[in-house]
């Protein structure tokens, strides 16, 4: 093979970096249907590590998963108006149900196999998912009901990037329905709270949360809550909504219950979602110049050993140390590959797994067999470099999963020391804004009096779109007290930025 | 709510009383989609133990987890000539790709919206996936490349049945590539014997083995091997199939790559897959007339407790111990699940979870919890009889596991009798042969001359159909000598039955 060229700084081209570490890292690839990926293996891995540890949250907050339907007729897609409005656009439709042989050999669609009502390929499931709690709710004992699905769904999108923006893409989407208001906006925020932990202490993608304005609302929802990330080029990932949707789905499909007092009553439902895109926000949030860099939480291998020798003599004491080293790491509950590759140097070997992000290289070579010593090089974290070691074999065994955890918080450090490097609090001069907006770029705290119309100026002239009414926490110690756009009473904090 | 009526009995209405079981016992319910089911918690979470056993079998096995387009160029399904035969006839196609408003306020598709090349659901994938490993594979080096895909995929039946025949499923499909013929043979036969052992081992359901004739082969397999499991009504379950696709797709996707020898050849190919029919098969291998009987390996709870008390002293002292018996079973491993639900009888949870299959209850009233006792009650086996016992309170809970463990064996044991004493060997007359398949059903050992037309005219006068070809192990040791149909020399021995 010849010589591999490097990838494009992400400095010279973001987005042409992104797309050369995703396919180059070997997670997803292009398909011959338009809009739609594949995901590889490596990157099926990180996501397999994704669910299990976000499938382990849900069943912990009492959540239980099931399997809905993937066509929804059309007219459940008409029922709640501004889920029309919002949903009713870019959809893949299933007219037929038929093929038949054609005049030139080859295939076409049967026209007698026409449906009398069209099926929607599911962009979200709340219509087909209520329609079925409605049969299973009777009485307030059967709720709260709490339930999760992961599957696939499909939105025509015309503009595509892999694992960002995708025709189908692989989700879980929770659907929960109560017997109060109250009941209902607690689960809703707590299910936000759930995708922060994960961001937090997994992807190592710490998130702004917050409320979003009315025309960033999921249709169909009363509010809706949002974790926000920031990637390396400043701009904002939506990483994970949860809506408190009242009693809009209800209403339409019939969704109602007995109260404790014999009252018949619709119930208030939640839905909440996190897709396949984390993966995107995670390229984007670690990577360098070199590749992939993967959280140890979330690697598919979290330590990778590279034997080194030249002489065959060389090659069995080794490959003898390699193969213990890595049985007691998986011993250890470390998930560890022993590259014993042949016909490849160390070095392509470094370099590849440096490419696909492995947290922790193990080199062993002869004198390091004999003088009992391992060699433990950290994948350089953003704005820190490579770090190479010399350990004693029992010491490095013993406590590489300390290390691990250490690589891990490291990442977290670093993202969240970016993110606050690239926010812009007290910004109240629109001049100022733009400057920001058009520059750097970045999160920027502004006030905003309310207005739908401040906030499609912003959006007409900058492309920068309200990410979030953060909550409390995340707010500005001193309120601002003027819109940055108009200059009128502010009602609230802002923060604004361009998003994926 | 009224008093329920008990379920069909089985020898009056078999079908009847599956769709009651299913049903009732809260695995699965109809959607408004003609044909697709909706998979409720608890038989998603059979499927999600289903899922973890066999996800462990792939990986020790070598298999990676990937995921491909849902959708499939239509050209694609057109290239494998049998493929086409046997999958382009019902399938969902999607031709359009946007709604617009209607002008009665509705929605419609929007004809601008159409695709130039219609776009198939997947009813399979093995078009999609080849042409992609062929952008992957260049030398022998990459090979063998060994995929599995869990997914959903759509076949438009007309007529469907709850998990064994609905227009949408939930699967896997394992895909292979190997250098040579013979490594795709024994790929092909590794994995039939992973679901062999799943099978036997987890569902305690024991299939039958070997190859399926011609006729009843995959589109576009060389060779089709499946295992075949007995019903309680004496009808075979095709429960799992793997197929040796030797170069067919190879050469339509043009699956090449340079031999060690440098010379370019096409691949060979596997693939195999089970589904949520696997649930199916599991409730007409062990249910009875009272409902379900799972197997506590893959039972959602394999312990349920049920308190008994009458006055509120009682209540808390029942409770705590009830609380202790939970805590000492989770800590031990065990599935469990503690029905302190107020308002409803003892009776009335016992005979909930036993229509639910739970494979043990610990019964706890004030009179065990004074003398330090656990009553055990362990769900009716087939074929035998709900068993109940006082055992002291430390020696039960100590002993759960072993208990559980021997429920396992007790279900194979009784699954294996029964299948051996509805089987049929040394039939030689086919006026006899036609008198079991038309009475008590069964699977029939006969020989078989090989030939196409003996074949269908069995189908044709008794709907049975070869299921398998069987392998060494299960044929009768003395071959048939002559084809039970026609009387001519027998080739080899086949096993036939009535099938779903």
């Amino acid at each position: 093979m010849a010589a591999e060229k490097g990838l494009t700084p992400r400095a010279e081209d973001f987005s042409a970096w992104y797309n050369e570490v995703v396919l180059r890292g070997e997670l997803a690839d292009y398909s011959p249907v338009r809009g739609c990926m594949v995901i590889r293996p490596y990157g099926y891995g990180i996501w397999e590590n994704m669910q299990r540890a976000l499938d382990r949250m849900f069943k912990e907050t009492g959540h239980q998963n099931a399997y809905f339907p993937l066509f929804i007729p059309q007219s459940f897609i008409a029922r709640e108006a501004e889920h029309v409005e919002g949903f009713a656009k870019e959809m893949a439709v299933v007219t037929h149900t038929r093929l038949r042989a054609s005049a030139d050999g080859g295939l076409e669609v049967d026209p007698d196999s026409k449906l009398e009502e069209p099926l929607i390929v599911r962009p979200t499931s709340e219509t087909i998912i209520y329609s079925m709690f409605a049969k299973w709710v009777q009485s307030y004992r059967d709720l709260p009901l709490l339930i999760n699905q992961w599957a696939n769904v499909v939105r025509w999108e015309m503009r595509t990037r892999l694992f960002l923006r995708t025709a189908e893409f692989l989700w879980q989407e929770g659907h929960t329905a109560h017997a109060t208001e109250a009941e209902a906006e607690e689960e809703a925020r707590r299910m936000l709270g759930v995708y922060r932990d994960f961001m937090d202490n997994w992807m190592a993608m710490p998130p702004v949360l917050g409320r979003k304005s009315d025309s960033e609302r999921f249709p169909g929802a009363v509010r809706t809550y949002s974790c926000e990330a920031l990637m390396q080029d400043n701009r904002a990932l939506q990483a994970g909504t949860s809506h408190m949707l009242g009693q809009n789905f209800a209403r339409q499909f019939d969704l109602k219950f007995q109260s404790e007092s014999g009252a018949e009553e619709y119930a208030w439902n939640t839905s909440w979602g996190v897709s396949t895109r984390l993966i995107g926000g995670l390229v984007m949030t670690h990577g360098d110049d070199t590749g992939l860099v993967i959280p140890p939480r979330l690697a598919p291998y979290q330590v990778v050993i590279i034997p080194i020798y030249r002489r065959d003599e060389e090659r069995a004491l080794v490959l003898e140390k390699a193969e213990h080293a890595k049985e007691a790491l998986r011993n250890d509950g470390v998930s560890v590959y022993l590259d014993a590759r042949e016909g490849m140097t160390p070095g392509a070997k470094f370099y590849e797994w440096e490419r696909k992000g492995v947290p922790l290289r193990i080199e062993i070579g002869p004198r390091d067999v004999a003088q009992e010593q391992l060699v433990l090089v950290r994948r350089a974290v953003y704005g820190e470099e490579l770090r190479k070691e010399t350990v004693g074999e029992a010491e490095a065994l013993a406590g590489i999963r300390t290390r691990l955890e250490a690589i891990q918080q490291a990442m977290l450090a670093a993202a969240v020391r970016r993110r606050e490097q690239n926010s812009y609090r007290g910004v109240e001069d629109y001049g100022r804004f733009r400057e920001i907006i058009d520059g750097s770029g970045g999160f920027v705290y502004a006030g905003w009096c309310g207005s739908a119309e401040c906030e499609a100026r912003v959006k007409e002239e900058t492309k920068a779109t309200i990410r979030v009414l953060p909550f409390e926490e995340f707010r500005t110690p001193e309120a601002p007290a003027r819109c940055v756009v108009c200059g009128g009473e502010a009602r609230e904090e802002a923060v604004w930025a361009r998003a994926y």
